[in-house]
């Protein structure tokens, strides 16, 4: 069974990271692909050197038509999805934005400071975190791509907090990202120059994706206080979460216990053996969550490391993960990636 | 007025940046360099392309008269210097290793797990945290210079417990490291493939410096728990500290208040005005810690972030620094630094 | 058909990168692994988060039955090989070190200052240039893989000089690479404080790489003067090699047009589009070289500019390139890499 | 004696580079900052946290009066200078940009595309490289500081065309620079993403300091043929240059005890012991160019490398040096550094 798959936005690192594992599907024809700035180009020419890219131009979508296209990826800058998704009926979407994965129109303005531009569609997006809230994804015709910080906080801890191994109404979030989480919209700070032997925190009072991360655990955890504070690594790929939750060490075996059994079917999640940390290197390239679980020296904290590579699991991996959930299709493919370090 | 100074190991990252600094002091001869590997070199030859360094080669401390040496800087690996020190009883001394931070006996054996070889010296050293413990620094002949972890650490949270500001019995700290703080020793772990494009937390369950950090908070705040996780960033200088306090917007204000006004005279203590984010680049090459001070998005926590460069602030600059307090010396001779970014 | 291979040394960068090509290779079933160091160990550990990897222990050779075994990769330092060939007789061998590159027994004394310990073995072994010396490369059961800075100059330069497009008798070889190269081998020169922000040229005088070229050059045009100068990029992986060869407009429309025609069967040799110059970015992490044709703005030189993966193109996936053309696979089984930037 | 001096443009690395150095000069006072993106703000908002930087606003030089004003370092964009210089009547002036190096004004059309539009004080300006032309440089009211790749190729060059010791008509230049010589303006090649672990050759066919190198070089030499190839590092600072002459070893000797007594005097221009290569590291930091002479394996190519720091003997160092030539002071005044590695 094939599917015919349409993309808006390929330029951008996660439209392009997108393709490139896209086109390997073997249940995907690549029947659209839109841009503003580089219609009229041939995908080819953003990939120039790479073997399987189908030889397709960038069109104008507004003379597609999507009657005979199942599925579109929304791969656009935030805030354009919002004018988008209404136009595009015939068809199931997955956006790999911001615009729908904040439920609530309130929540939304306080967290994105302007009005939704589509706040009747919000509700009929599902969350896409694949493997949290697969059997709705099954049944979805509209997904929300999780963002990628949220994506690397939220696969440990939902669980724990929805089957109430942990009841702490506090928790802290260090979280490490490289530059691509950015995107690549040329600004003096992401210039080379800057970013290169330096690192810093950011965003530290106020970032988006704490709203994200609030609304999925408050799902199952009314009452908790998140501190999430990102950093930026001089890096290229990767994000590091750091989680400290108050838990003795009876807790903590009870937590590892628990997290290594709940997702023993998972095969994108994979947990650190007993000691050893996790690193960025063992998942950039590939759609793994690499999860070390410790204690602290004075054995009062039990501390979460993951590692995730931001462009695939904590984007366009993901996204695909979700292709596959509400398709049908194997949930791995496309998606065995060799990793070639680093 | 000028004092003869002589130091051991000058190979290592912390013994070259010493050499540097202290070659354009103007109290400062050198009178000695002492090393087994470097037996019979001109230190010259450390520094083929620098001005300024004296010519003396580098010989044996057994064959050295220590009558006219007015102090003595230990830059050498862990361990060693607790060999050294009663051998060196004419002069002043100050161990810019590990062997005289821990001054209980017992503890130091937790930490380092190993019997300490010179227990009885323990007490005669001062913890060398400058700006904490001037005027101890001041009267004393052996001075243990602190570990560059707590160093970004104590000196805004000393001030903050000592004076009862902050009541908190729990703290967390997820410190980010360069890799000259782990030391210029050959191995597969520090080689430019393996850390550079790559992240990690690391010595999560155990790490020597909160043994520092602990017994010096623990002076002003007997009941504490303190979380320490430090990270290895791949860049070469630099540590920034993330940390995090319970706390009220009140108590923020109150923090932000009393530690501006505690640190007022100490050149080398910077703040970020309000908002900013301190980073590495705006600190490497020079003595100087970068505070700043924040709450979380929910107000119910205050974060402290601070940066210094771990080879000056975090090792050489303050022995230098502490030398200039204990021979009543200008503090900043020496260390006021051009850098240049990155 | 499957073919069972066997491999020596998996610690290394080479062996670790070939070893994670071959496991998805259709026609290779993976029989045995040696390594003295790693003895005992299971191929897993190695690769603690790729699947795939079949579940092997690493053994010891001599304990090994080789009758059943069609094909032995060595993957060693070098000099080790040439005391292991003469006891593999039932199969077929390619060598991923340097020691049978040089099919000359007094050249190999010069370049590598020793004796060659297997001089009899030297002239059995095809020097493994896939593309151009394929015809030999299916008929021999020894095959020599090249070097990696070889293989960057020699694909571009054999032809036009065994065609006699170019007789120019000097030509200037200036290369860059990254620091896999140089293996994983603890040193102080490959730390990360070493490499980091650093660049500089090495082995000016003397690289044995020369003797490789020298060689093989020479088979097609005695008299030439090879000046090659190799430098080290503080980056992971790739070697961009410039080359200088004096030629007119008109020389080098001739030289552009013919090797885009020899080579225009060749699937892993691209050619950039007049004017565009080839990157690291747009070979690692494939079997490609990617080559630019240019004139300098004189008129007066032809610059070849080309790019590989050194640890790919430049060792393990040229050894699995020519075991595909040794036994008759499809060339390119198992090298059809997905690239992730960077 | 101290001179008034006045700075366009700050906000570049080249006029912060400058600013950084020039502070701790003993004979400036720097009474005028001027730049219209960045009018009315303090030169100290630059410097947040450097000690030293004088208290002064950035003003408009319409309404400043030069009359006071000894000096002029421009530091803006190119083609900038050239509409400024006329109306700085009352003062010397020293230009960092391209606009006044390149004395034909049909060379610089050439070169740079365009009519200059102050083509009559093309030849009123000195070609600032100081160890060259010092005595011009001390009688010029207008000096243009040389470009960075040219600084580090005219000054081993220069000498032995000059006085005939080397007389080859083809010279070969393969240069390698650091990203921060291409300036501080956004756009998508110098993102982090972009550079980092990359490497490529640009400008392949026609790079503007070609133009300069010529000029130079012909002034001594008129036939020669240069081919220049710069490539860009993934690094921040520092260009390496490695030139290839045809020369055998008689050759090579003399040219190397000529160079070293040329220069004997000057105490910028440092040579790498034989056999020792120079790197980036050395350099970087410093007002020095470093350089290593070597013979290739064949003894028919004189290999020159130099390293230099593009942003201080490459810019604003050499911008200093020739303003301390110019107005009789010592000459490495502000510019004996301490370099902190990396």
């Amino acid at each position: 069974m094939k599917i015919n798959v349409s993309i808006f936005g390929v330029s951008g690192y996660t439209g392009t990271q997108l393709v490139s594992l896209l086109v390997s599907h073997k249940n995907v024809n690549i029947v659209g692909i839109f841009g503003n700035k580089t219609l009229g180009k041939n995908l080819k020419e953003f990939f120039p050197h790479d073997s399987n890219i189908p030889d397709i131009k960038i069109s104008d979508y507004k003379k597609f038509n999507f009657d005979t296209c199942d599925l579109v990826f929304l791969c656009l800058p935030h805030s354009q999805s919002q004018l988008l998704v209404k136009s595009l009926k015939s068809c199931r979407v997955i956006d790999l934005s911001a615009d729908y994965r904040i439920r609530d129109e309130k929540k939304y303005k306080i967290w994105y400071e302007k009005e939704h531009l589509d706040k009747n569609m919000l509700k009929n997006f599902t969350y896409g975190l694949s493997e949290i809230n697969r059997k709705k994804i099954k049944k979805s015709r509209y997904v929300a791509n999780p963002g990628c910080y949220p994506t690397s906080v939220l696969l440990p801890l939902i669980p724990i907090f929805k089957e109430k191994i942990v009841e702490e109404d506090s928790i802290i979030i260090d979280s490490k990202s490289g530059v691509s989480g950015a995107g690549k919209n040329p600004s003096k700070e992401k210039l080379f120059f800057e970013i290169n032997e330096n690192f810093y925190a950011y965003n530290i009072e106020k970032h988006r994706h704490l709203g994200e991360i609030e609304q999925e655990i408050k799902l199952y955890k009314k009452s908790i206080n998140i501190t999430f504070i990102p950093h930026l690594l001089p890096i290229s790929r990767g994000i590091l979460s750091t989680i400290y939750i108050k838990g003795n060490s009876k807790k903590f075996v009870r937590v590892q216990k628990f997290l290594k059994e709940y997702y023993s079917n998972d095969m994108f999640i994979k947990f650190m053996p007993s000691g050893k940390v996790p690193s960025l290197r063992m998942v950039n390239g590939t759609n793994n969550i690499l999860i070390g679980l410790f204690q602290d020296f004075n054995r009062k904290n039990i501390i979460i490391v993951t590692c995730i590579d931001n462009l695939i699991k904590g984007a366009a991996g993901q996204a695909i993960q979700n292709m596959n959930i509400m398709f049908g299709f194997d949930e791995k493919e496309s998606l065995i990636l060799k990793r070639t370090n680093p």
